[in-house]
């Protein structure tokens, strides 16, 4: 099955066959990022709901049809995707909110939502007889690039902004990728990549640069419509930092609702650190989107120039949502909140969501009534520093029992 | 459904009735672990691969009936097991072996195969109506203790020794966990723990003293099982550190086989590390098990005194299986072989098991032709201080291209 009907650059407008082989638009250059664009009307009659019934793959190569793949066997890939989507037990009481679900994407083989992007480019990469696939990453894109790389007996090329936290890069290591970490930020990464990538012919798993990457992503939509019976909710609250993620988000509800099998797009609340909102500022001012500092302990979202400012602030203005911004310190309560009410353990960034919803009802942006999904971007495990605080001292063995008891008398009166 | 036909001493062979709520043997005390015994006949009846093949739960709860629990409704509960066992794409090679599966039992909730005994503990403790649970770890047992408590609403106190892997507490600290670091090994917390436990009347979750524990994890043999359509292989690799895992993988399989479903009961090999053997040592010096140092960098494995030395042995011995050991150099390098040739990322303790067979290969106590599954049994995020080694310098800014381009030539050449 093959639904494109063609590329469209998102800068420019111009359309492009659907048998392209550039990732970006040969008129804009580097900027003139693609859009998949498919054939909703033919696709309509093929993928309905029993399509999804009958459907025995529980991973996001279910959705493969759905993608601008040529791949149809993904025996030999890593089990990306279909992770729970859960109920809250406690927050939805604690808060008064409508029903709350969590995405929890750190269930993926890698630890997070990046997977879904990272699967299809080595997918694509094998599709044009590349060996190696190359991306600059704050982590979360960087390790998912490695790990499945690796599975599909590819090198991967990473390269890292210095700041990135230690138990990502021990995480590429094992992985076996070839480790490139730059002096600089974020934005001296990326452009290192780009130089690196154009002069040794690999392939370029920059989501702000390859299309596919976001078609991967889109998958995420895909299932929490599926896991909800596609009764889809009336908003989805996710971390911003590139804007890949959140484009993704809504081209996976825009493709549902377009072949007739939800009724409506979920709003998005897109959810920046205070540290670093280029987004968020952008969409306050109605301006152009400005670089800004990335001061936040939300690693996976310090991006100071996003790479995807069209497709993110689409995602946002398309569905009637909102940008909001939240404190470092919002950030690691929310996560203790996660944590200790519901028993999942976000990253920073991911956390970052719940902090962005709890303030949109503040600011009464999302109203106590309504049904919403919070996305775990990544798994806690990620960048334990910086979520834990102050760890307890050792007490003394078990025949002094009483500093035992007192200590668990001082405990249970500093949890009540 | 309840195929709990009795209770039984793993010391005195006493039956004790299938209403029981003590956890251990009256007549023994705490070393008297119980072993739960079913009705197979009427098992046999009800339980047949039809059954499974109808049964739409994808997580270890599709095994309720074959448990001894009362609990019906896991609804709430995190999704635990159903994870990937993938076949071998490059090490199968490598090793000139036969057909090679890896089970990753780091796909579960928070990241290790602990978290199937923690979730039957959790609602055994539920079903006990007590309020808190409690155990003494390493690390593994503790976090998933934590994080499934957390779920279901219940408080946890957690004892853990005084070397665990920060990166484990922080876990433990984002479920909220009461952390009683103990000055102290192994031996040490899990005594202080039994004295706490006793003294306020919590649910106990140590895995070697709660006979329903081993119930749970039992279910990773269940999965191997029908992901292989109930062709089993002929060896199952997994570390030892307790004796409880290996002791719920020879469960799982017996169960299967002696309700019709496999047609034999693979072999199992226990993995220890050279620095804290205690179960190789009594196997191979045919002796009682005695009380060892604990020195290795594969935390989740170091017990020098495992409190579950009967059942531990007993599912090497009537498996026909063997023990072996491996040095802390041959677990590093295993899991380097893991994440670069497989795309999975293994703590030091789930990466032993992998050393163990190339040990097993080069010993002639595994073929070259057998089917084997290599059980992960904890995600390498757990850990990532002891696989980390060399992180390699930043390199500078763009313009400097040429440093790059030297970097990129070094590490080519450093990996091929």
């Amino acid at each position: 099955m093959d639904f494109i009907s063609h590329y469209e650059c998102t800068l420019c407008g111009r359309k492009l066959a659907a048998d392209l082989t550039s990732l970006t638009c040969p008129d804009c250059g580097l900027t003139g990022i693609l859009d998949v664009k498919y054939d909703y009307e033919a696709m309509k009659k093929t993928v309905t709901r029993d399509y999804f019934r009958s459907n025995t793959d529980a991973s996001m190569w279910r959705y493969a049809p759905l993608m601008s793949l040529k791949t149809t066997d993904f025996s030999r890939a890593l089990r990306v995707g279909n992770t729970p989507h859960y109920r809250s037990h406690t927050l939805e009481k604690t808060l008064g909110s409508g029903p709350l679900y969590f995405k929890d994407e750190g269930a993926n083989p890698t630890g997070s939502l990046k997977d879904r992007a990272s699967a299809v480019g080595v997918f694509k990469a094998i599709e044009a007889e590349k060996k190696t696939i190359a991306c600059a990453s704050t982590g979360n894109a960087a390790s998912s690039l490695a790990g499945n790389a690796a599975r599909m007996g590819l090198d991967s090329v990473i390269f890292v902004p210095k700041r990135a936290p230690k138990g990502k890069l021990a995480q590429l290591q094992a992985y076996g990728a070839h480790l490139v970490r730059i002096e600089g930020d974020y934005k001296a990464t990326f452009e290192m990549s780009r130089k690196a990538i154009e002069s040794f012919g690999w392939y370029d798993r920059n989501a702000a640069i390859n299309p596919h990457l976001v078609e991967g992503k889109k998958t995420v939509a895909y299932e929490i419509a599926e896991q909800m019976d596609f009764d889809v909710p009336e908003w989805v609250c996710v971390s911003v930092g590139d804007g890949c993620t959140i484009a993704g988000l809504y081209k996976g509800f825009l493709d549902f609702f377009s072949i007739g099998l939800t009724r409506k797009i979920p709003k998005l609340l897109g959810v920046q650190s205070e540290g670093c909102a280029p987004f968020h500022r952008a969409w306050k001012n109605k301006t152009a989107l400005i670089e800004t500092q990335e001061n936040t302990i939300a690693d996976s979202i310090a991006v100071g120039l996003p790479r995807n400012p069209v497709k993110g602030m689409e995602a946002v203005r398309k569905s009637g949502g909102a940008f909001i911004t939240v404190s470092d310190q919002a950030i690691l309560d929310s996560a203790l909140l996660l944590g200790s009410k519901e028993g999942l353990f976000g990253e920073p960034a991911a956390a970052a969501s719940l902090a962005g919803l709890v303030e949109a009802y503040r600011q009464n942006i999302i109203t106590a009534d309504a049904r919403v999904t919070v996305i775990i971007t990544g798994n806690g495990l990620k960048d334990p520093d910086s979520i834990r605080d102050k760890i307890p001292e050792p007490v003394g063995t078990y025949e002094e029992s009483d500093v035992l008891r007192q200590y668990l008398r001082n405990h249970k009166e500093e949890k009540s």
